[in-house]
């Protein structure tokens, strides 16, 4: 996918920033020495600056033009002490909010925070579909169930790893799936976030490269950023998921080497993309190849039907060396932070790591889950689950179609709970953002998922936890404030 | 507490290893040049190569003596890529396993890996209690109910930080033990692990020294090796708990400065004591003066009687610059893995890891947990629960008395669930241990609670989890394999 001119700009001038050549405070080059040492029109300019200042690395002092801002809010610092001061905006939080979320990824810490301040009618950004569409009654009479049949489950010891019963069921239901397991090489964990986090430890160690698609899932970003890791980020299409030939050429030249790989092959967050079976079996290959470990997050491959998603990529792994990742979070129950994963021959480590940051998951929700799955009812309710998702993709494709007429471009997956929106080039998604966020709609905008100042212009919206009454109406919402987030509406500021 | 000159030794020859005056592969001096070097005799000589030898430092060849063993295993070092090669033991452990656990600290993680390939029928090291003496029927019911009054708990994304409700039964209950505190200053945890680690990584980053008590929990030990955090032991007796000159000449002295100080002030595992009110008052004014955030790991605080045990040093806390850290699995239920902690300044900090490392805790266990411990029943069962306890340590007392007589020290808390065992001198408990658990008897070896070649004679029981006849059988059976793991019995090996 090849950038936009303005976001070229911007990241050129992320780089020179960093480079320490623009110091903290120096006047930012003028729009008009933009467009002239750049030979660009005057809003693409205007529009490389909005990024940088979206970003945190410019701000507009009224009739004075630009001045850089903080960097080492960008940096990779986790420790508290590193010298940082905020940003500008937003004006709402506390002044030491940068220190606080120092190494944690300033923009999505940010955001995450900003949210939890406002109220919110229409949900967004949250990746979980509402208790209506989960076999909610089921779950809730399997556990009392479990209760009544382990009268002491509370008060005894949880076993290690995970239940055996629910990792015997995991690794069946992937043997279904293409991809043979047995129960024992199975680790169970709280949630994908935690896996994820337990592969990188694993793999990696402070200041290493792991190469990631480009945009990604946040909680990536922010969790590479957290273990002071260097993402590397490659251009990934929403028609085939990330570029192999751009991957191999980071394998290959990549200084300091690449160190893991975290992908997500099907139905990717938030491009909604599933790669061919074949570009699967390719990318387990080439990491192979390099000796580099891939960690497989595989979250959403059951929101959609299997026909149209094809298997995991673990299922080309002869050797151990992918770290496949998921949870019951999406596809079954949010309540209960159910996650694991398969690590391959890093699984020794990964448990002792485990033990070491969090001990056993209690096991109640376990055998919860196990009785469930189990049996032919989790088979049903797939469908139906997968059906009710593609129902409120439908309504807002719709609703998107209606309020935005073409001025937003969408690809529709085939499963998942989310939509990737591209706004017109010259909008602001994390500005829309903050708009929609004041009229209690959160959305997550584009520049979460990347590292570097782009993204600008888009937006993710989940539908999977509103109704859809609410989806009609937030996207209406968004459709209305969308003009005055578009960088002509902002040119006067710096002009 | 002064070290017995064996360890002394130990510690010297430890510093020379690391230092890498002497390699991996050389031969370490004879008995007969210690002796002559150090002026000690030849039991103590041959007892401190046991000590580096149960530490892996050191590897005895049939009569050629002592030679140095891989060093690397017990540097910090987190990259699965650093050179390391296994130490000879366990020779039942596949090849690699020092790989594998390297950076997480290898006598621990050996430790815990060997004790999970054998048959355990008296667990003397799981620190919790037996589901008998917990409150399960009352548990199971309170969770039973909140199914029926939640019922779609089990599919609803779960509140940040944890339930409103369960933080404000934990800070009612902390105001009545004289530590005020707010529903909103507490954060829900997977455990007081998870809380260590998130207060951690909050405060320090990589390479950072931390001062522990010595010894201290070995969880705190491998916690910190596997965060790359260096482990600073200052000297702590099982009469008044951490020595505050020793703290203070550290936190004056120390190069590079210590970052952070983890201290359990109230029923010390594995000592047992509890520091005076004064001295865990004088405890939060040093770290204040010094500016060093303290952690507090208070998590056996309820098994004793409140008058003996006093309040938690973060009752004297008055600008948020203690970090307090605790669990429910001693006290109320191992199964349900709820921990939680009062982070102060550096809460915003916890909780944006804690969304990073494992997002947010599932409410079902929470709510069962409030709904009994709001109650009078919970106050109830406290003092039945403390009372049990204090039932069984009398038991293991007289065990102790009868099995191995005057051969062992220990010093009887007012709490807790476990004991401290001061063997003879020239015995090893690492030794000891292993040939217990040949037996199916699972101790926790000296070894374990340092991170250095010290506490070698001493070993921890806890005796929650197991009847009153199996204290006095394994106690029996340690007792007789006591004489075998006593210096003299292997002299014979190298002298
Ligand atoms: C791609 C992806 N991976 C991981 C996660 C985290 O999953 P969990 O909630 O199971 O920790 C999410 C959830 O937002 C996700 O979208
Ligand atoms: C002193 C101490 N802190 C922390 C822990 C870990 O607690 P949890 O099981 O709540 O994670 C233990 C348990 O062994 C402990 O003894």
């Amino acid at each position: 996918m090849t950038q936009p001119l303005y976001q070229q700009i911007a990241d050129e001038y992320q780089r020179i920033i960093h480079s320490g050549a623009l110091k903290r405070g120096d006047r930012f080059p003028s729009i008009r020495h933009i467009m002239q040492t750049q030979q660009v029109s005057m809003s693409t300019a205007v529009q490389a600056c909005h990024v940088l200042e979206d970003w945190g690395l410019l701000r507009a002092k009224a009739r004075a033009g630009y001045f850089v801002e903080d960097v080492q809010a960008h940096k990779q610092t986790t420790s508290p002490s590193a010298a940082s001061t905020a940003t500008t905006h937003p004006t709402e939080l506390p002044e030491d909010w940068a220190k606080r979320y120092d190494g944690l990824h300033q923009l999505i810490s940010q955001w995450l925070a900003e949210a939890e301040q406002k109220p919110v009618h229409i949900d967004f950004m949250t990746a979980v579909a509402s208790p209506s569409l989960y076999p909610t009654a089921q779950l809730n009479r399997a556990a009392t169930s479990v209760l009544r049949r382990h009268p002491e489950i509370l008060t005894t010891f949880a076993r290690r790893y995970g239940h055996p019963k629910l990792r015997a069921v995991l690794a069946r239901r992937c043997a279904e799936r293409g991809m043979p397991l047995e129960g024992k090489a199975i680790t169970i964990t709280h949630g994908c976030i935690e896996a994820l986090n337990l592969a990188l430890r694993a793999v990696c160690s402070k200041g290493d490269v792991v190469a990631v698609e480009s945009p990604t899932f946040y909680g990536v970003l922010q969790a590479l950023e957290a273990q002071g890791l260097q993402p590397l980020e490659i251009p990934t299409s929403a028609e085939h998921g990330i570029s192999l030939d751009a991957l191999e050429m980071a394998l290959d030249t990549q200084q300091p080497p690449v160190r893991a790989v975290i992908c997500m092959p099907t139905l990717h967050n938030p491009l909604g993309c599933s790669m061919s079976d074949a570009n699967k079996q390719a990318l387990v290959a080439l990491c192979k190849r390099y000796q580099v470990p891939l960690i497989e997050d595989d979250i959403y491959a059951q929101t959609g039907p299997e026909q149209a998603l094809g298997k995991p990529a673990k299922a080309w792994d002869s050797d151990g060396s992918v770290i496949y990742c998921s949870s019951l979070n999406k596809v079954l129950a949010p309540g209960m932070r159910l996650g694991w994963m398969a690590a391959g021959k890093w699984q020794a480590r990964v448990e002792m790591l485990k033990y070491s940051q969090s001990r056993y998951i209690d096991e109640l929700n376990q055998l919860t889950a196990a009785s469930f799955m189990e049996s032919q009812a989790y088979d049903r309710y797939l469908l139906r689950f997968q059906a009710h998702l593609q129902q409120l993709r439908h309504c807002a494709a719709q609703a998107i179609e209606r309020s935005f007429g073409t001025q937003v471009q969408v690809i529709y997956p085939s499963g998942g709970m989310m939509l990737w929106l591209r706004l017109p080039d010259d909008a602001s998604a994390l500005e829309l953002s903050k708009r929609a966020l004041e009229q209690g709609v959160l959305t997550a905008p584009g520049p979460m998922f990347s590292s570097k100042p782009r993204m600008a212009h888009f937006l993710r919206l989940s539908y999977g936890a509103v109704s859809e009454a609410q989806i009609e109406n937030g996207i209406r919402i968004l459709a209305q404030l969308l003009p005055q987030c578009r960088i002509h509406a902002t040119l006067a500021k710096t002009a």
